[in-house]
């Protein structure tokens, strides 16, 4: 089995219960990646509404879940014909630390969208772009990147030698480290595993996720996916962060928005 | 009390559990409009949590409720330092039609903000913008208009006159119409007022949003507000919309995005 399926992986342990375990390794600095923690729910939801594709996902985190075990309570709210919607809580120690709504069905793209504005990002070459490395300066470690093998556009890591853009954007080639070829549930992840846009603005420091919503918007053809992720706004504390998810084919395949805490220098 | 209070308030019922009503005239050809039962259950939220605004707030939606009560489970699943998080669960007649999940806190905008892309919409006069108005041609109505005065850029009307701008774009200025001043939860029903942008790609009929979620950015200063909303792709089905709305003092105080169902012509 894959690292993230093996990572993902959920059974069922009770009446709308499942039991589920947050894996070492897939964190940022002992945190586990929200995106991580979304395509977990993801699958609760799949599995709990019987169907192939996760069309949209929406979570609120409430806490840092630490390494071990965890239990989700799923409710599946509609059956309906051409989608479901279930809610699942994953609860730790008895403690709720992510509620998640997930709609599924399946996705059926056309030859060509009917209607599309934008490209997938400009990108060097692979080999030409940086590789995301986990060590990090003063220690900590970003375990995510030994599971996801991500080159980042040099343009926007200047902030890795002090030179960050200021422009709050970051784009790179993502995939699973271990051969993977990305699905609709691995996008839920991809979607959110880029460094946090605050670098490029020379903030450092952890971005905790408030709200995540993802959009799976097509089955990703394999190979190498491209990522990029931008902030409209950062004020009062909270910054927005928007990605997109484009495959090998050119197509787009998913779609993130999320709203995160960040503190500023010079702010009470 | 105005009309959008009389509309969304809700009174305790019983332990986690809250009445309130769908009120006819809040529709769009006998449909609740998406944006009035998030601010529904965004009230719902702010009450269940004792904060003032809501930050994020996300909904799927599973059934249209029709006019007449409704009963609001609430769950509040963290009261935090700075926010609390509550799940929202919507039920008409025993059915859910509506799950959310609403964080919320106390908005401290700084004097200006930190990072800021873009800029208001850009718009002509109130005076030279068309009002949008509530009868359709062929008999139906959209109510909300009664309660929403809406004032459309004449670029992004096409469709009106059969000329639809193929941009899937649309804005103008938003108010309400009885001279309520604009809130932080009002802002959950301007977020989703505007017509949808499929018309602009010369497509009618109802567009059910599967999931809709509001980012509150601000305390929205007294006056007119600008809107835009846009899709950046319409395929297999789904089309997504992404809104901004900005204050009258130019500050842009939410974001929103949304899936939605569309039917294509020609499409299976």
């Amino acid at each position: 089995m894959r690292d993230f399926d093996a990572a993902t992986s959920i059974a069922p342990s009770g009446e709308g219960r499942w039991a589920a375990a947050i894996r070492p390794g897939w964190d940022i600095g002992g945190r586990a990646n929200g995106g991580y923690l979304l395509a977990l729910a993801g699958r609760a939801g799949l599995l709990a509404t019987g169907r192939p594709h996760p069309l949209a996902v929406s979570a609120h985190f409430l806490h840092a879940p630490e390494p071990g075990p965890v239990e989700a309570v799923i409710r599946v709210l509609r059956d309906g014909r051409s989608t479901g919607t279930a809610a699942v809580d994953l609860i730790q120690s008895g403690r709720h630390f992510l509620s998640a709504l997930v709609s599924a069905g399946t996705l059926v793209p056309a030859e060509a969208p009917h209607h599309l504005v934008g490209r997938p990002p400009s990108l060097p070459p692979v080999a030409a772009c940086i590789r995301a490395e986990g060590d990090l300066p003063g220690g900590s470690r970003v375990g995510l990147l030994d599971h996801v093998d991500m080159r980042l556009d040099p343009a926007t890591v200047g902030w890795a030698v002090g030179r960050p853009g200021g422009r709050a954007e970051v784009r790179g080639w993502v995939r699973f480290t271990d051969g993977r070829e990305p699905d609709p549930l691995g996008l839920l992840l991809i979607a959110d595993a880029l460094p946090p846009v605050t670098f490029d603005l020379g903030l450092g420091g952890w971005v905790p996720t408030l709200e995540l919503t993802v959009y799976v918007r097509g089955v990703p053809s394999p190979g190498w996916l491209r990522a990029s992720m931008r902030a409209q706004m950062l004020d009062g504390g909270w910054i927005d962060e928007e990605a997109e998810v484009w495959d090998s084919a050119g197509r787009l395949v998913a779609q993130a928005c999320q709203l995160a805490g960040t503190r500023v220098p010079g702010r009470p």
